[in-house]
Parts: structure tokens; sequence; C-alpha cells
């Protein structure tokens, strides 16, 4: 009766036991960034390309000495790309500094200051990627319409946001992302927006397949003890979504359902 | 930097790991009954007198075989009772069922639909039971007046309703929970509404010090998931608010405060 | 097809047209109060005698002035009050004061900081003065449990608040607020919590009869506009009460009933 | 201290008193189109060109006699268009049919099961429209970074949905609303998702400059009444908007501003 032992997240032909993927900025050293991401069993971990030395700068300090590529699968981003040139460009150097690494997660932005997907640029590059061989994770908004054509496209997973990246809103529009779990064929994994463990719960049991987070953690006043927060809550949420919950209904007593009676 | 060995929870001068408190009504056997209490890992275990049989019916089936008074914390309660008098009543047959065991959880029900509580009532019962020498823990509404007045009569923990018993819709009112939080100076234990993991958390993550549930357990379509999701969702709610949330805001870039400006 | 000519609130046998009652707190002058109380279109307006000069301060400006008892019903109010016996002298002065005047707003606070009401001294006070001959409007938690207890004690219309007084939060518990409405055969006046004109649409939505504010007016940027927001706000509330909503559903297009799916 | 005078809706050049548009489909029968849209105030009234006779079918009853176009801004639609190619030639069949009639609402619809726009698709028709001379009013997503592009396109209006066509769920994301508000150059109108009377005065509230609706007020038990609600309801969003609210804040006596504290 307890969770099946075959409950696993399928990303690109691979499985994972651990459905919250996690970012590796805003942490205060090196020391902290492995202790949070350990403390998460992360097995999944996203690297900004472009912030972040994994061997573009010889002398400096190497981010994959803290997140070894044999213990945990990289996920280069694109993060800070606002064209569907340079987001490719940047994946394409992933490739090359990970030996041929086909795995990425690909955002295109908008603006910088809400940070949120340029849309039309994001399916351009999604194109592009695909035909380019990449294994495509895909940063959007949570339009139903477009996270289908995201994996019409060929994405192997697409990830829509709950509020705007670094906000900590938690999920904006259930409907939305409800919606775009019923449609779906390949993992969704909210990526964006969740600020504490019950958002990331909110999310699993929405049906979700995963949660991805970077600020949730790294901000919180202890983000080790955040970090476990979150492997709970996230696992939580996926067993409630499994478990089925009880209905809603205004009492216990009569029969009582709730069609929507206040929101 | 993890959750401290410490963090337990203290009633009535006893130390708890398990901050998840459970009922024992609407499972389909003592089997399930037994399974899910057991995925739950809760160390406190409340009983509806009126409705259980725990010795007063010699040749029938007794909770305490599913529920061993060595494991458990058995928390009698006043399910049923619509006066005062019923409910000390109550108690103290309890406590003559059960050697003198002085800790219960009062209810005095205001009517049988709603199940909310009759708080001038629960007041009286409360009065009554504290002078007789129990230890009382009180389901009460969600009004942090009459929360402070519990607690100012001498009950070791105080129960506000998240919404009406057994209807799962979750916490209908945070800022009176957080204001009862706020005040407190026992264990605030949310009794009633929870209907998901994710609405345990955010309990957990407004400050409560518990959560007791049944209905949310007992009716999901897998019980015993489901009392392991519910374990994970106080961990996870309680870790968070442990580990200090990072700050809601509207963008990640700029200075953006939230300053109530949705809701 | 129109609201009848008929839909008139009645409280204590007199009829009004308006469902908007307002307070006179906090303006900045008395030309304001009186501009904003017109805008508002208010029959009822509501008076807090231990802070306001209706005839007990001879030679002081005098609120009558500037609200007419031969046009406006002034609602007296106990305001500051914090026991059952204050509150029933307040009444019984402001009895005195306005020759006789029966029909008070009782108020019994728990506290200063939230200025949630007493209950269980409200209780008292509204027994006594009902029996004392007042009509007792009552503000109350929004407890339906002892909103009916003070229906059947006689009051005359029960007055829930919608969120702490001031707050401008809004309806905190929806399902609380349609409980008691179901429940009563008295008017229930949502007092207290509203902060913008969808505040108070959303009351009347839920079936109350009036809205009570005083805050939300007085303290908006322009009081008189938004006292023309909140009559426009009420009237539009009721209309779509009474013209009956469409119902929630997911999407237009298929059967796609909401079930609490979500919310 | 009124709303001023000129507070009105400019939309390609032309004024409007009112700021609620209405569609024309679902009613019983054209005399209850006529008496709900004179209720409504709507001086714009939006008309699907393919489902309804504007004069196509010569025999037949024509919407031009219930909404005279001398009377009404006729505000013909693209619904039922699925891509951009029908959708732009919708529009110019019905500038045929209306003389040369410029003002037109593009949507470009993603299925036929969420109704929700496919926004490549609408992107591509909107530059089509504007360079061939349409003042294109434009229905998405409420993806702030599209409704930029859409107004730098050069739409009149941009129209984001609230929730699902049809649904009356009312509006999912307020922070993207407030979002595209503030963003924007033209004027936004919240098209699609309104359920009753409060919902179109939060979409005034957060700043927008109209709403669109249909299916809120012809399936209302009493559309007529509705419809007057729907007014009462952006009027008085709007002039609490105008008249600026006052703070959220958890109570009145102390300084306790909300930063973001529950949602």
């Amino acid at each position: 009766m307890q969770t099946p032992v075959q409950d696993s997240l399928l990303i690109a032909g691979k499985s994972y036991r651990s459905r919250l993927l996690v970012g590796t900025g805003k942490y205060k050293d090196m020391a902290e960034t492995r202790a949070a991401i350990e403390a998460s069993g992360a097995e999944i971990v996203t690297v900004a390309i472009r912030r972040t030395n994994i061997g573009q700068n010889p002398g400096e300090p190497n981010l994959l000495d803290v997140i070894p590529p044999d213990r945990y699968t990289l996920l280069p981003n694109t993060a800070g790309c606002y064209t569907a040139e340079d987001a490719v460009r940047t994946c394409r150097l992933a490739r090359e500094l990970l030996d041929g690494h086909k795995l990425v997660k690909l955002e295109v932005l908008g603006d910088a200051k809400t940070l949120y997907p340029d849309v039309p640029a994001t399916l351009k590059a999604a194109e592009i990627l695909v035909k380019d061989g990449f294994d495509v994770m895909v940063y959007t908004s949570d339009d139903p319409i477009i996270c289908k054509r995201l994996e019409e496209i060929g994405c192997v997973a697409v990830m829509p946001l709950a509020a705007p990246i670094g906000s900590g809103l938690g999920i904006q529009n259930r409907y939305n992302i409800l919606t775009i779990v019923e449609n779906a064929r390949v993992p969704i994994i909210v990526d964006a927006g969740v600020g504490t463990a019950s958002d990331a719960a909110i999310a699993m049991e929405l049906g979700c397949h995963g949660v991805l987070m970077n600020t949730a953690i790294a901000e919180a006043k202890n983000p080790v003890l955040m970090a476990s927060a979150m492997k709970k809550g996230v696992e939580a949420g996926r067993e409630a979504f499994l478990a089925g919950r009880m209905p809603r209904r205004r009492f216990a007593s009569a029969s009582s359902p709730l069609d929507g009676v206040i929101a």
C-alpha cells in the first residue's frame, strides 16, 4: 500500500528517484551549495552556463567539484539569454564543455524585470535544439497551448512557471497547471515561483512530475534545512497525489458537494 | 544545520517527536486503521469514547488491541457531545476506563450540520475539566480571543479548526491561525478541515505546533499512502517554518516588495 | 426583469433602500464626513458614542449637524467597550442623549490589538439589551453557531466580521459567511474588514443583506469617490446575487463542472 | 471630488463612457439580447462574424436590428478561427459587410476545449491586420511579454483572459494582469473568464481599462439584472481604482503592514 518502488521520474530515458530539481545560484559559498543540494536529495542539478565556471575558466573554482557529474545529472541552462540564437549558442557551449552532454534546460527570457519567457523565441530555439540532437527541458509560461506545442516539437520535459522567477509567490494559476498536466505526455516540472514547502506540495498534488527551484532554498534563512523541507514537501505532494485525496465538501455530515460554490 | 534533535512537541509534560495526531474513525477495518496509523508516524491517537469500544463492551473488538497504550498516547475525545455536561461526563468515563488517564480532547459541538464548536459550552466544560484535574486539549473555532481564553483557563493545547470537520477544505482563515499562534504559550494544533498534504504543510508553516486529522487520511483512496503523505507534509511544513522562508516579492530582479499588493 | 422595487433592507421594522451602512470616524473634517456619507448613499450611519459628540459636550461641534437625524437613521455603537457592563451603559447613555432611540450597534471588544469581539461578553450584553427593549444590531466573529445564538437572543441584525476592523483584508472565510447567511432569519450585515469595492460586492454576492464600513472609505486617498465606489459595489453585488450567477466550470465547451477541483 | 467627467475609455481615437464591453451570444432570443445589452450600458458590442447574421444571409433575422450601428460601436470578432489566415479572412469579410469598418477583435484559438489563444498565430494575424489598416483589439493569454509585443505591433487594445472563455472563474493570476497594466500604453481590457460582478470590479481595481464579457451575463438566471450588476461592478471597480484604496494591514491598531505575510 506504500508508494510503489517504481514511482520514478523518467527524463530522456533516464530514471530518477527524486522529483526535486535544484539550482546552484545565490548560495553563500560552495560549502553551503554542496550541503543544501545534498539535503535536497536532488539528482538533477541545473547550472547557469553563463554565470558558472564548469571549466571555461581553468584557474577558478569549478562547480563540478561540488556537483560531481558521476553523482548528479548536470542540467546546463541558458539563464541570461534573451534571444533564440544566444540560447542555442549557450547550449552548444555546454555540450562542448561537458563532452557531448545532450540534456539542457532552455530558457529564453522576455525581459530582465519579470524574467518571463519570450515564448516565440523559446519555440524557435526549442526547434533548433531538438533538431540538433539535444534533449531539451524547456522553461515557459503556464499557457497550456504553448506547453503542448513544446511537447510536440520534441522537448523531453516542459517546465511551466508557477510565478515569476525568484518571487516565491507559489502557483498563481492552478487551473493552468492542471490543464497542462492533463494534456501532457512528457514530464511537467514546475519551474520558478515556488517559495516554501507547501508550494512544492501543491504542485505535486496537481499532478506535476517534478519541481525545480533555487531561490526558495538558497534565500531561506537556513538553506540546508529548507532543502530538507522541500524534499519532504515534494514527496508529500507526490504521495498525496498518488493516494487520491478526499473530496472537498462544505460539511462532513450532509451530502454537501462544493460545485464551485466559492471559488 | 538540520532540524535540531530537540524539536519536539511538548504536551502536558510529555515530549513527542511526531507533530501529526490522528483519529481512528471511518476506516474500512481494524487492519487498515492499524496500517494507516503506523504509516502516519503519529504518537497521539484520538478516540471517540461514545463511538468506540475501548473496554465498555467486553465481548466486542477493542480498539486498544490496534492502538496499544504502551506504544501510543491515547487521546479520548468527546465527539458527539452537544452540552458541557455530556462532554464532562464523557471525559470522566474515559478516565475510569483508562485507569486515571488525564489527557482528553474536549469538543462540545454546536450543531450536527456544521460540527462547529459551541464556544460558550466549550469554555464552561474546559473550566470544569481543568479544575477536575484533566489535561485538556480543546477543539474550538479559530477566534483568537477564545483561543487565548482557553489557554488562560489552563488547557494544555488549543485546537482551532481549519475548516469544518470532515470538509477537507484546508485552512480558511490564515490570518486567524497566525494570530492565534503568535498569542499562544501552549501548543496550537490545527484540528479539522485539512484535506491533503499541502494543507498540513501550510498549517505548520504558519507556526502551528501540530495538526490533527482523521477524514483526510481515512477517506483517501489509499489511506495508508495518504498517511505517509501527511507525515511528510507535517514535517516539511515544520522544517520550512524553522528554516525561515524567503520573502514573497513580485519579481526577483528589482526591489519589489509586495506590501499586500494583491491579497 | 430589473431589481424589484421592493428589494429593501428591513431592520427593526424600518425599511431602507441602501444596503451600505457607514461610520463617521477618521475623516479629515466634518465637511469631508458629510460629503462622503452623502456619496455613499447610506441611510444608516453609525456613531461611536464614546468618541463622538452628539450632545454630551454642548459647546463643541456636534456630529448631528452633519448627520441630521431626520434624514439618517443614527446607529449609536459601543466601540471602545471591553466589557458587557460598559457596552450596556454606553447604549443606555445613547438612548438618553437621543430621546429614547432604541436602535444600537453592540460591540464588546476582546482586545485592543485585533479588535476582535469578546464573544461571551457580547452574548451577555445582547441578552441584557434585548430585555431592556433595545433593537440590537451586533458585531461578532464569523462563527455560525454564535451568529445563530445572537439571532435567537432577539438581535435585529447580526454583523459578522469579514476581517479585523480597519484591516481592509476583505472576507477571509467565505464559507463561514455563506453558512451564517443560510442559517439566518434576520439581516446579516458584514461589519469590518472590507477594503475596496469588490470586497463589498463579494459580501453581497454571498447573500449578505448589507455591509457596514468606515476605514475603507475614510482612509482612501479620495474618500468621497471611494464612497461612491462602495455604493455601486454593494448594489452590484446585490443585483448579481438576485440575478443568479452562471455556474463556475473549468471550460465553456465541455461538461466541465468544478466539483471543488482546486479550492 | 467625484469621478472626473473626462474619465473615458479611448480606443482607436474614439471615446467611450462605458468600460463594459459585451457580446451577443447565448441569449434566449433577440428581445433578451437587446434588453440585456441596454441594461449593461455597453457602447461597444462584439459580434462573432462566423456565427451571426449581420447581412450575410439577407432573408434571416439581422443582429444589426437589435444593435443599431448608429447607437453602438460594433466590434466584429473572429471567434471560431483556429488559424491566422482564417482570422484575417474573417476580419476582411466583416470590413466588407460593414462598409469599411476598421475596428475588429482578433482571436485565434489554440484548441476547442480550452478556447485558449494560439499565441504565435495571434501575433502573426495581428501583424497582418495592422499592416492592412485594421484597428485591432486582440484576445490573448495573460503573458505580460506577449501583451507588450501585441502593443508594439500596433494593436489598439490588448485583451488578456482572466480565465478560460465561458468558465466564470474570475481572474486567476492577478499579478500577471497587474504587470500587464503597469507595462501598457494602450487600453488593457480583461476578456473572458469573468463570472460575476465582483470579478469585474477586481479587474478594474487592478487598473484595467475595461472588461469584456458575454457568458456571465447571458447565462445568469436573470440576464438583464446581471447586466445591470456588471455595469455597476465595472463602475465600482473603476472608481475604487481612481479613489486609491486603503492599504491592507493585519490590524487597525498597530503598525501592522502585510509584507506578503500570507499570500
